[in-house]
């Protein structure tokens, strides 16, 4: 019985979300599909993050164990080609997911349950000019954003919190609200604002209400100050808007010993 | 009667290329159908170039006639509404073709007759790790190329030349096959190369041949100076490949009093 972790890259557009669903085109669903086929048995694989529909990784983690007979390390190749293939693509062409690496870890060893955090990035493109190449890949705000203002918000964010205030309804109910949140870094490339965002772990759709909420401070809407009181109200309605999904990256997953 | 010249940006991804086909999603198709729409009379539209499936624009020419009642500066914005309507998106979203501009033209003014040339890029992605947020968007390589080889090749296609060894099959009929290149540039930008042509005008598949000949050359497998012999001997079959329509961008048109 082998342990596998995946690390995987998608581009989130042409997905219902990571979640296997019947009937829809899934990051988890087209990766089983071909890891089946592969691995001549049906694989289930436990991924890191469930992504929505839309959102991006660039470093997702999954993990599956099974006794097969392809060699661990021709398995990202093998299914990267039989990813392409399912597109119509050539086998040297890139499709919208891909494998990066797969290799045998310990058998203990699971991609959520041992992951002791994440990074995201959040992309925001502040140019009154909006880039028609750019629709599906970051939130297109069409105004400048006052980005010194949003790294005050940013530093009543880092630290361990209850983030109730930043969970949309319809996650799962928690044991918890409480997070730490390692870091929340603002940074301006040209027309682009990237949030950077790492911590120990996420409530549904935080990263897109705080990235909301920053823009709402880079607009002018709130003081940066707000952030302390809206995180002590413990209160969704007083937050920000949900920033859509397309801006949205996981960048990548931490763990013990890596 | 007005005469009216659209400045356009697409992303040619989502199209069956620009020219209209019925039942097929064509840039013409939408551009026709929303601006039918707002004149309240069937629009057909001159497209300056009849670029391919998969083939992206930043500044696309096309002008029509008509006695309408809209004003034409406020034609862009309506139907960029629509257009991005037409998605599902909501108002203020941006779709993958947008009217940059819209203005009143003289009444002899024709977006393709009145040309004067244009220009284009073509997008090579020359790294070994393939980047799937790029597939659609250039052409990867995943080998260093050669940059240098390539602009001494590039030489030898700019001036007048009869071209007849870039044009594809399929394409018309042409009375003459002589152009005149103004320049090809070769520039690096980290990992990729960005080949910049701009002629009085361009033969089916021209700038696409081109680009895969000049690959050759990046990759070692022709000499910069074949150029000047696989132009001498006009036949097609001593180029090298087509490069893909995804790396191709139709960035102006140049017009006399512009």
């Amino acid at each position: 019985m082998k342990n596998v972790l995946l690390t995987i890259s998608y581009d989130g557009t042409g997905f219902s979300g990571w979640q296997r669903q019947p009937g829809r085109r899934t990051v988890q669903g087209e990766l089983e599909r071909v890891l089946s086929v592969l691995c001549g048995q049906e694989i289930q694989i436990n991924g890191t993050s469930r992504t929505d529909a839309g959102v991006h990784a660039l470093g997702q983690r999954a993990s599956f164990k099974g006794a097969f007979g392809i060699p661990v390390e021709r398995m990202a190749q093998a299914a990267n080609n039989l990813l392409a293939a399912g597109l119509g693509l050539g086998k040297t062409a890139v499709g919208d997911v891909r494998i990066l690496e797969a290799r045998e870890v310990d058998s203990e060893f699971h991609a959520r349950f041992s992951s002791r955090g994440k990074r995201y990035v959040y992309r925001i493109r502040d140019s009154r000019q909006p880039d028609l190449f750019q629709r599906n890949y970051c939130y297109q705000v069409r105004r400048r954003l006052d980005e010194q203002a949003m790294a005050l918000a940013a530093e009543h964010v880092v630290g361990e919190h209850d983030f109730r205030c930043f969970m949309a309804a319809g996650g799962k109910e928690m044991e918890s609200t409480v997070r730490r949140i390692y870091g929340l870094d603002v940074r301006r490339e040209g027309d682009e604002l990237l949030l950077s965002v790492s911590g120990n772990g996420f409530l549904y759709n935080m990263v897109r209400i705080i990235a909301g909420t920053l823009t709402e401070v880079g607009m002018g809407r709130r003081r940066p100050e707000e952030l302390k009181a809206i995180i002590e109200r413990a209160d969704r309605r007083y937050a920000g808007h949900t920033a859509p999904p397309q801006g949205l990256y996981l960048m990548e997953v931490f763990y013990e010993d890596q």
